[in-house]
């Protein structure tokens, strides 16, 4: 089981991480870095795509979350694949090589995360935010265009799964994300 | 404030509450029967609408549930229009006068209690049924045609609503409803 | 029959017709502006609402819009409830009296219209904003909290309705609506 | 880019196929059957993980179907991989080899077909339906339950994407997909 904790946010829900992994277009031998990384959920998805010759550069500023991906990247034996760093983006981004692409989680420094995470990314490289604040998804939009991304995808999903009851199958919603995605000139 | 209990289900949430009310088309004067009242949530709003002239029976078999419903309906000065009335559907119906519109909460005899409402509708009554489970929507949506309704409609509805949070607007979601409608020929 | 033109927007559909209308919180006697009427949709139904002795004031800056929204006012004869007028918000706002609530549709001007639209709200006045727009559910958020409105609500509804095929009910979604309402101190 | 027609439902949106395929948790080597295959869309990215070892037998009753299938396979260059049958469900089930998943797309003769590919399956093999109609949902769910399908899962999944217009980003929903998903004891 994925190991967890109430104080850091994640593991990102299945369907959510699913279509979040595949809006980065990940391929064998890439190179990832994961900014707010949690529990490690898409760290551990990501390092699953791109092992063994491929790189996942998961940073966390929390301690607890850094210890926790930690445990679950050990779970799945991606300790190769995996480097999880305590610190602060965008500071902690500035020594990391040229990454193929870049996935960000909510941010109160999302305009600063996203400029450095285009400094980062190679040519062609994606990045992916996953936005779950109103706020959030207009400035992820703003900064994209405004650094001159190209292919700037927005796409909410709501996501309702169903829970078996005593009377039949209650569908629960999960809240909505909105994930904008887009390609470095 | 709405009293509610843990126990008890409701008050159905703002935004569906208004929807399943337009359902139903109410006027002044019109005689409204609400099986499964909970709180009272709808029975209040649709009772504020068929005031001062018109009548809501509403229906539950928990004790508890009609006791808050009393209560809430108290603190609208609604007593003269509303009768709370203690028993299960869809026995309890046979007792009641001809209604304009029947309200139907998830029920596990949802079928008996359709083709009961049904009986009770006058001509061109409507019924309205809030669905939160898969397999009613499917039956309720099945024994209305089967009962001959006409202008049947269906609508699931996803509401998230903002939470001001330090960082910005998070978009709490609430469960999805399915709400199908129809009218007595 | 409401009458409509492709090259109008509208009429609101049913259900988000029905909630944006809650959001005002309308009574009898009310007067209330209704800022991008399109085919009249929103105007006709919180004339309903207000009628006989409110107001409603429906404002567009495309004729053709104006036309159909005197055409459908007609239809529903309320007339001398509706006063339907040529013209640009925020400018004409001027020229209005005080009003218990404000709609606003889309608009490039949107933070000017809303802070014209504060100007002419009473006191605990209502002003509700229906978004399509992810930029303008940004926008009317930011500049409800710089106007220092109280009681902001964000809504996202997501409508899908059942249409029958031979195979069964297709569910057919509607776009999502984000409806950002909020009281004048 | 992938060839359609306006006859043939098709292809599954990126989102909606991505989550499906992920539900079927594919592997290379698998052997895979899509029943209903439209213009091909699951059928390739079925094809592309299981490649170059396993096996996608992709069926549809309709000859323009097939004849798309065919043409978007070989743009993919997916000819050994990916096996393009013209016939009907269940029929044709019978003379395939046992698979390691099932896709089954919207079908009139729904629960036949879950029953033969019930047969088709291997020990834990996985059966994915993605349903539009309101019906199917609630028969997929209720024919896997008696066929003792175990792990059932239910996900509604709604899905709005961002459409640049000179206003701003309008959010234009998908119409909401099913998909009902379960393991083979």
């Amino acid at each position: 089981m994925f190991t967890q904790d109430e104080a850091v946010p994640g593991p990102t829900k299945e369907e959510i991480r699913v279509l979040t992994i595949s809006k980065a277009r990940l391929k064998e031998g890439f190179c990832v870095i994961d900014i707010g990384c949690g529990t490690g959920g898409l760290t551990v998805e990501a390092a699953l795509q791109v092992a063994p010759t491929g790189k996942v550069f998961a940073i966390d500023e929390d301690e607890k979350a850094v210890e926790l991906t930690k445990i679950n990247v050990a779970k799945f034996n991606l300790q190769s694949t995996v480097q999880v760093i305590s610190g602060k983006a965008p500071e902690v981004l500035l020594n990391l090589p040229m990454a193929d692409a870049v996935f960000v989680g909510g941010s109160r420094a999302l305009r600063e995360v996203l400029r450095a995470s285009h400094q980062r990314l190679k040519k062609n490289g994606r990045v992916v935010v996953n936005a779950i604040l109103l706020e959030t998804s207009f400035a992820a939009l703003d900064e994209m265009k405004k650094l001159g991304f190209k292919e700037i995808d927005v796409a909410t999903v709501f996501v309702a799964k169903g829970h078996a009851v005593p009377a039949g199958t209650m569908m629960l919603a999960r809240n909505p994300i909105t994930i904008i995605s887009a390609t470095k000139v």
